[in-house]
């Protein structure tokens, strides 16, 4: 990994930089300072909340925090330019406060495939996988908002179901038939439980912000925002009563809370800036809510074994599922109401088409992407070193002195393993 | 529990839908951009505050984050519906950027009044008693800014002295006697007060946009943030100061840190937004500061054995005391300066009406809410079992290998016991 | 330290209330409310991210996010002062949203300071440091702007060099050679290092806020927003590549991440809000990223062995290196480009200028501070209680049963020895 991480790496970000010179502007006379503050909840979310929500492992919260931080930085630049491609004016990428927003957003779609096979790759892997991602997700998120017009605000298609429904076929085609029984590191601790909270908590405050940011050019979009408001608290009471429901003793389960609860504002997403009435959206958020639970209790572990769909951090609950639900709801408004953009109306079949071609392009992306991801020459970790950050990380020691010993060999013995 | 609690949640829930259905409605012509930063800061209070503030017990953090977590997702419904019911306009409930900042104000009198019951009630109760107390605080709060005409725009008497207050008299009438020798599991650990810290600093940071919220309308109030500011710092000096001098050695201690640095935040409320100067704010502060601190130190242990009122994280310090101080200074204030609010005068005595009442009503809305919640119908936790996650939570096993079978029994056990 | 302490810190605070009495007023018609939000930014990073950053340390959590809480909190007051006195109108210091920006501003010098004598020292050493370094820190600022006229919008120079110098001269002075092998305690655990995590990403995230917080006055500085963005998302990808690449089995160092991925933001302060294009200020970046990472790697082990120069935090690395290079390029930037302000022309000579005297005075200033931290009126703690928590707080044993007798002893004495 040594040699073959930082080359790639250091090559990639000259590439960038080159690019940036060739066709990165700032844009001029920009004046959208309203923008700056929904920004920062965004980057906070991007940085702050997935990568804590991921911490949730016990031995894996150096790569869940750090590996995040890589995709989010990396991917942001590479989102830059694969967004902005698609909208030069005179040859350039004009960058201001409502690009930035959109190149952060670019990476939270690796971000949740990262979720999917969370333990189970190497940091090589995930910066190819990041540029594979945000290029396709570029590319589809063009065909959705300016090829079929449809409306998707709060990114429940473009960025939550793509995102999750790459990161699904990325793991079922890196199945590893090891990991069928439950690997020993793959649980969390009381402290790792806790600190995942604040992930969960910083990505359900600013979810709002999430859901305007792209409407809220020179409007205040205040619809957007009341909308995942309600639909997040709503949402969050059903997670609460759902999870003590499902329990044979009635107890709440961590799992949920960290991810239930977030459904909400991931379902309203699509129609968050219509007028579907506050109480619609605290309809949409309490469906998200129970489809979620439902899916972590029953359908991951169905997945897992049926399937070989082995998703560590359940994104397919927390993003897939309400994603899709956010899509069904963006079809049934604008069937229902006339809604439209600028004069041009949505039409509940482009809606349509927006998530269907979203899931295709995102299961045949992630297909390709994972056969790319298994080349020998990015390697791949042991079965029995998943889920454990010693691999890729110098790991302070906790153990016994009479442990020590024991351990330095293993690590050794781990090193070899994936060379 | 299981169904229970359940049930009454989800029944709860499609009733406030319902009646969001009935009643709200999004504002027109809502352009009060300038508010929307200043909400997420008291967002991030109101849930990683409040929330992380309360893992300082050693096994109560998961309850802590996550029962907090459900307190103000539920409690900012229920009171968009009572405060909205004081204010409707045309039979309806308009929801802007202002109302959910003071949607989100209303949950933090049921956090604070969490805090002094900590880890002795079940969740259930805690929903029961969020519908109580935020009724009650809506109608306290109509009766001191409407019927008193008083200032209070930080809310030191209206949501710190009422939530505190409140607070102590549910714990008073849920009185355990087997609970007068400590319990063996109300203590932090090293790592749960470096938790409770992120809750604090998240508080104290972001207290001058609390205190300044409601003020900033249409101006924007840099008084009540200066003086925020500078009451806070003299407090967080002060704080320490007195922590080293009442300890034997001299040593710093962390409840204090978390919580009395804070007091000045709450004590300059009600007058954060008069011209006070910022010297009085920094007075204000170092006495909220000292009388936090002793409060702390002589007065929580004479509550509990002699009045029978044990108030778990101390709220009566942070919360309690520092709040009459604000309304003090509030009565204080309006005697010396001439202050008004739109052509209308403060006066000393609406003021003292405004404190007054607001002690009365939260001492006896949170008996009646004592009394309701030992209703045998929503169950009541064994005394061994306070202050631990286990009895409502799935937590991790951390024990050694041959320690798993009696902990399994014990689980077992406790969940009879509060069958 | 128990009245030492105590009776120097109340001393102070009454000090400065005064002063704040006779000097200080509101600013009138202050509507400068685009600047609360960024102010806010900035707030988190004084007082969560510094305060976090310094947790990685196992048994020094409490004084990390304690101490810094208070030199924040107390610094804040005098930075009021010291600035304010070089800015009087009418014999006053008016105070509004740019003012406290700049008061936190005061306060990182000191908190940067703080990370080269971590572990070090006790509180009220650090009072005082304070007190020194920001009244000095005060005058080169003036001499930086006011005389030379230099531009530094993101302080490379006058907060970044200056704190790293200042503090490496502080720890010079205080050498301790009883500290030539490491103490046991000065490492971090598993636990500490994602403790450690939280403040990076809230300094990482809110660094742009940092660099254009004094540039936007009236108008929205988008330029120093975008390249401090671009800016530490290649250093961080830069950062990633040569930690692994220096590590003999290729692995991650958490140190470097915590730490060499913020050198982007530092270095591109001075220059942050000129056109320098973003692929200058991704260069500025990454070359940050690789000076900070060999200085981890190679300088401070070095200055520790060679020089005396004992920095627990590595502040060279992340802020006196980079702050260096911050101001180069704002030399070069000033030779090719033609930047101003309000007409007034930056030229490279007084750059340089701004430079030179920021280090000379803060490496003065330093050593003048180390030598009045020697007094023996202001205790020093034993080389054994170096790293420890417990000389200065409470803290919750967690010993087994059979150690808590020796562990009290051992507190006795080591109270003893600080005497």
């Amino acid at each position: 990994m040594r040699f073959k991480f930082s080359i790639v790496a250091l090559l990639l970000e000259v590439i960038i930089i080159v690019l940036f010179g060739i066709f990165v502007k700032y844009e001029d006379g920009d004046h959208s300072q309203i923008l700056y503050p929904i920004f920062q909840d965004v980057h906070v979310m991007i940085f702050v909340g997935f990568g804590f929500l991921m911490t949730f492992l016990k031995k894996y919260g150096f790569s869940s925090v750090g590996i995040s931080m890589l995709i989010a930085a990396f991917g942001l630049q590479w989102g830059t330019l694969m967004q902005g491609f698609w909208h030069m004016q005179g040859g350039k990428i004009h960058v201001n406060s409502k690009s930035i927003i959109n190149s952060d957003f670019s990476t939270a779609t690796a971000l949740i495939s990262f979720g999917a096979v969370l333990g189970k790759t190497s940091p090589l892997q995930m910066l190819i996988l990041t540029i594979l991602e945000i290029t396709i997700f570029a590319c589809n998120e063009h065909l959705v908002t300016e090829v079929f017009q449809a409306t998707d605000v709060g990114a429940s298609m473009t960025i939550h179901a793509f995102g999750a429904y790459f990161g699904l076929a990325v793991t079922l085609v890196l199945y590893r038939p090891g990991l069928k029984k439950k690997h020993q590191n793959e649980e969390s601790t009381y402290q790792s439980d806790i600190s995942a909270m604040i992930g969960t908590l910083f990505l359900w405050l600013f979810w709002p912000s999430f859901n305007s940011a792209i409407a809220s050019g020179s409007v205040f979009y205040i619809k957007a925002i009341v909308n995942t408001y309600y639909s997040l608290a709503a949402c969050t009471v059903v997670t609460f009563a759902f999870s003590s429901l499902l329990d044979q003793r009635g107890k709440f389960s961590m799992v949920l809370i960290q991810n239930a609860t977030l459904a909400g504002g991931v379902a309203v997403g699509t129609c968050a800036d219509l007028s579907i009435h506050p109480f619609a959206a605290m309809c949409i958020g309490s469906i998200a809510g129970i489809i979620s639970v439902f899916g972590f209790h029953f359908l991951t572990p169905l997945l897992a074994s049926k399937l070989n769909i082995h998703d560590t951090r359940g994104v397919h609950n927390l993003h897939g599922l309400p994603g899709i639900l956010g899509g069904i709801a963006g079809i049934v408004v604008t069937t229902i109401n006339e809604e439209n953009s600028q004069g041009i109306p949505f039409t509940p079949g482009m809606q349509a088409a927006a998530l269907g071609s979203t899931i295709g392009i995102a299961l045949a992306g992630g297909a390709v992407t994972g056969g790319i991801l298994k080349l020998p020459f990015l390697g791949q970790i042991s079965d029995q070193n998943c889920f454990d950050d010693s691999v890729f990380w110098e790991v302070p020691e906790e153990k016994k002195p009479h442990e020590i010993h024991s351990n330095n060999y293993d690590e050794h013995s781990r090193f070899e393993a994936i060379m």
